[in-house]
């Protein structure tokens, strides 16, 4: 890992909006040279205002040694601000010519050998490529807000990328403190924001149809599966909801469910392949806890995140106040 | 609230599934008698060693005064579970005609001044009431697992419910220590469980189609949307994505992708009105509140939250370990 912090030393953002903001506060903790660009006016003042609103948090979560926002550089070009990059941030509005363009200019003044990583929150790699002298060194590199706080980072290849290249930004992303969660398809949204789209489309029908305000859709999500998805995801979760047997029942008892219009999102079909696959990917998942393990580290989480939560909680007039 | 204490004092729980017993170790700890009945051969073993693992928990959390798991009693019979009972759990299996066989016996059993609470996932209150000699007191009274924990219950009345009713379930359920969300149009999967289902089966087709293991899928919301969830939901996460200008911004910018197939449920037509409704909605919520400030308490709580889900987080292969 020290040898790799050798490799990337300098990294060049390019666009510095909420998401690219983001991760030069989080390249400066790390210790990192960063060089930004980006054309809007006054451009360079919001983002050290946003990078010094990170600091106070990225300070609680501890600095790397040399790390210093004196080390964060504003240039005019594109150019001057890849030539000496080892990895290029790419975060330009999600307007699929402007990336492409925007992208051409990174890879045309890049280093070959540098790394170029694409914020996209949906476009597939291989149509962001198709057009680089060196496409086999773009990714796409997708951050969640704050980018220097949450640690997932999706990577993602396209039909021309080198696996090298994956594996060297798998190890980069790693080194600045994130959880690199290799995609190992690409389609348009990956993988977190087809998740999140299908809540977030809901949540938009929900609203459209009268059903419920914002505020409503959000206090159903925060007092009750918001708090356990900061620990398990939707499969784990659904684990032990069954019981001690696990997916095996669940899927039992709520299969029939899917067929139901509890959503506008129609489910697949659940046949038998599918059913084990969900089933063998829970237990998989599991390994040795049972059920029971399972649900004990889960209630110490919950009491202790409950406590915070309460703390933390936006006021909301949409559930009754204790 | 003490008075309301006086008024709902003994409880029926009739179904011990993983439900039915969240509910019992909940209203044991906040000092209520429950009466339970569940046909199930060993179900009152399994209950008291459910509730059992519950009050690890639950003691952390608190027990009100004079709170014992001596004060369960299991029954043999419907009539005997709710004869003395203020308030009825129902917790059968999410097949509709049980429940309505189930809920027309309490019914008629049960004095006609209790409540009756359907735990129901998905059913709509009014198809569950309607058959019934007192409807006017059947609600439905959704919670999420581990019941004993999360605070949400999501509250629905059918075209027969009285509004005294939910207003008296509502004050009950928040002695109990619950937040109840008050669900203004009928709908099947309520209002939770449609955003949850519409993350769910958009989570099967990925396995499905081969693009994610559930693994990967866990891992997709654990280490991004899940840690906000817990605190904001949708709507005001995304608030603080648009930066300064909030939703009104983040609409501009991601309203396009609500045309790309970022998942399969297709999105509502964004026209002005949405758009407005979704705006106002935020910003009502935001209250006082500037975008910085709520990334400010944002972060004090994401700090928080990261260290301690990253001592609880289950161990997974689908990202690379730091």
């Amino acid at each position: 890992m020290n040898q790799l912090k050798e490799e990337i030393k300098t990294v060049a953002v390019i666009g510095t909006g909420v998401i690219g903001n983001g991760w030069i506060a989080r390249f400066l903790a790390n210790g990192h040279d960063v060089i930004a660009y980006d054309p809007a006016p006054g451009a360079e003042e919001k983002t050290r205002q946003a990078v010094e609103l990170a600091w106070t948090s990225l300070l609680k979560i501890g600095l790397a040694p040399g790390a210093s926002v004196d080390r964060l550089q504003f240039v005019s070009t594109i150019e001057e601000a890849v030539k000496e990059a080892d990895l290029i941030q790419e975060n330009v509005p999600e307007r699929e010519e402007l990336k492409k363009n925007v992208l051409a200019s990174i890879d045309y003044y890049a280093n070959p050998e540098a790394i170029i990583g694409s914020s996209t929150s949906g476009i597939m790699p291989s149509r962001l490529q198709k057009d680089l002298k060196h496409p086999e060194r773009l990714i796409v590199a997708h951050p969640f807000n704050p980018v220097y706080i949450l640690p997932l980072v999706e990577l993602v290849g396209g039909q021309l990328t080198e696996s090298s290249v994956i594996e060297r930004a798998s190890r980069f992303y790693q080194s600045v403190q994130m959880k690199p969660l290799v995609v190992r398809k690409e389609i348009e949204g990956h993988l977190a924001d087809r998740l999140m789209e299908a809540l977030w489309r809901e949540a938009l029908h929900l609203v459209n149809d009268g059903i419920a305000t914002t505020e409503e859709v959000d206090a159903a999500i925060v007092y009750g599966a918001g708090l356990r998805w900061a620990q398990m995801g939707p499969f784990l979760t659904f684990h032990l909801a069954g019981g001690n047997a696990g997916m095996r029942h669940m899927l039992e008892q709520f299969g029939p469910a899917l067929k139901q219009p509890w959503t506008k999102l129609e489910a697949p079909e659940l046949t038998d392949e599918l059913k084990e696959k969900v089933i063998e990917g829970c237990e998989t998942h599991a390994g040795d806890s049972s059920v029971a393990d399972l649900e004990n580290k889960r209630n110490e989480f919950l009491v202790k995140v409950l406590e915070l939560a309460e703390e933390y909680w936006p006021a909301t007039n949409s559930v009754s106040k204790i």
